[in-house]
């Protein structure tokens, strides 16, 4: 149950065959740009367009360095959808400059999704600021955060998606913990303005998470798919898995996320380095294979 | 914010004098053995005699070495407690005869809990069978098995301590993953039979963790302390680490322990290569003055 099966004719690799392009299961499928991370923006759309997948989820830095503009243009041209831009929030500092700054990139951000065409932007909330215990106050600033930016989404027509981060993260990255939590947050705020990524290895764990999902229903504002793997890769940065390789139940999740009227893209997210270190097209090819087979089912 | 500072005249270490043999505030300081995984029982004994720390809390392959009778002289003729006895649980196999095997080992636990005088035997619920994804049926599992004891439990006065653990382990380990989960569990249960586990590593995170720990009330059969470090070190088993390294509120966490009515000791359990690696007197003194510093005053 460790590591990626990347072109491997065995086991559950071999089970179904890779869907081609224009085939309709992949009608909703997006493509994480993070999981194949040697490629550039360009290289990604080349990729999505290459294997047939119609959606590609962004990241702001790679968006950068082309430029907002030919970024927008490359991924139009290509035809292809912007699921989710990665990422804003970090908001838990205690420092009012930082605070200030933080607010202003995350407005930045937001106008960088309209610009894309990009539906929500990933907030992940950010962790302790260093020396600081006091999580329930890192959490509390981070709903504060989250608030202050609704008039602007609500401007620009881009939702506000929390992810709730799996503990693991609770530290040093991510100090909302739950999809529980995190709907705690979105609730009392307009639902066009704020919703929540259900990540499968950030919830899969949680108590009542379909449950969870079932409360969400119009909150869920982007669905990643990845595996929580064992043993767990030494840097937990990395580690994420291939769906089918660890132990997440994508078939109850999944119905669930459907029941609750997700009608929106799937976005294959994996840090990890073997992925990573694998050639670009096999990553796409197997991922596809695999939501064909674990995920789009049960959609 | 990684790795233990151990015998290093700096920074926190140096802030408190290590605390000698008879101070007052060591009266309810349990070495669990496995902190220093270097020492054998008889060691262990010698070492808590030696820094003056009135408890321990003992493994069970520890007790076997030597045997239950023997360990039970060299535990009582060194005049300390035994806090807990670690570990019974492991019971989400979905095979009846292991379930069966498990049922019965359990029970030979409590019997050693009795044996030992230790007023708890810490459960460790297990992970997910190999290849099984259906995480709400092994937490049933779980507490299926934990009622099945009771009646033993109450026999020979021993009261069955469910762990929660961290998420990070909740394929592998512990399916119980939260404080209010394993309250769940044990609140229909006799409170003489059955309590749980307040283990700042693994519920530090845990939204509304205070209250929950309030809710607990006189089901807090066990309290233990050690840390959540970042960078989270490489093997996931091995991650914690000393007070005050990291980023746990032990202030808030034991005075919520104290204010629920917790009057027993309090274990410190490290799991560290790094600690382990270190000499186990260092580690001891280490963890005397950290306590003294960090917990102690909370209580």
């Amino acid at each position: 149950m460790t590591g990626p099966q990347l072109d491997v004719p065995s086991g559950l690799a071999a089970r179904v065959p890779t869907p081609e392009p224009g085939d309709p299961r992949l009608g909703r499928l997006s493509l994480n740009q993070k999981t194949v991370n040697g490629w550039d923006l360009r290289a990604a759309v080349d990729g999505c367009v290459r294997h047939g997948l119609p959606s590609i989820g962004v990241w702001r830095e790679p968006v950068a360095e082309v430029g907002l503009a030919a970024a927008t243009a490359t991924v139009r041209d290509a035809g292809l959808r912007v699921s989710s831009v990665c990422r804003g929030g970090f908001f838990t500092t205690a420092d009012d400059v930082e605070r200030k700054e933080r607010h202003e990139d995350n407005l930045r951000a937001l106008d960088e999704c309209a610009a894309l065409g990009a539906p929500a932007l990933v907030l992940v909330p950010g962790g302790l600021p260093a020396g600081d215990r006091d999580l329930a106050a890192a959490r509390d600033r981070a709903a504060s955060a989250i608030e202050a930016l609704v008039p602007h989404a609500l401007d620009v027509g881009v939702r506000l998606a929390i992810e709730p981060m799996h503990p693991i993260f609770a530290a040093d990255r991510g100090v909302v913990s739950t999809l529980a939590q995190a709907l705690d947050i979105a609730e009392p705020l307009p639902v066009e303005a704020v919703g929540v990524v259900v990540d499968a290895f950030h919830v899969w764990w949680e108590p009542g998470v379909l449950d969870q999902v079932a409360r969400a229903g119009d909150r869920i504002a982007s669905y990643q798919v990845c595996e929580w793997i064992t043993p767990l890769p030494p840097d937990a940065l990395l580690s994420r898995g291939m769906m089918g390789d660890g132990h997440v139940d994508f078939a109850a999740l999944t119905a669930a996320v459907a029941a609750a009227g997700y009608r929106g893209d799937v976005e294959v997210e994996i840090f990890n380095a073997d992925v990573w270190a694998a050639d670009g097209d096999a990553v796409v090819a197997t991922l596809a294979r695999r939501y064909v087979e674990l995920v789009e089912p049960h959609l």
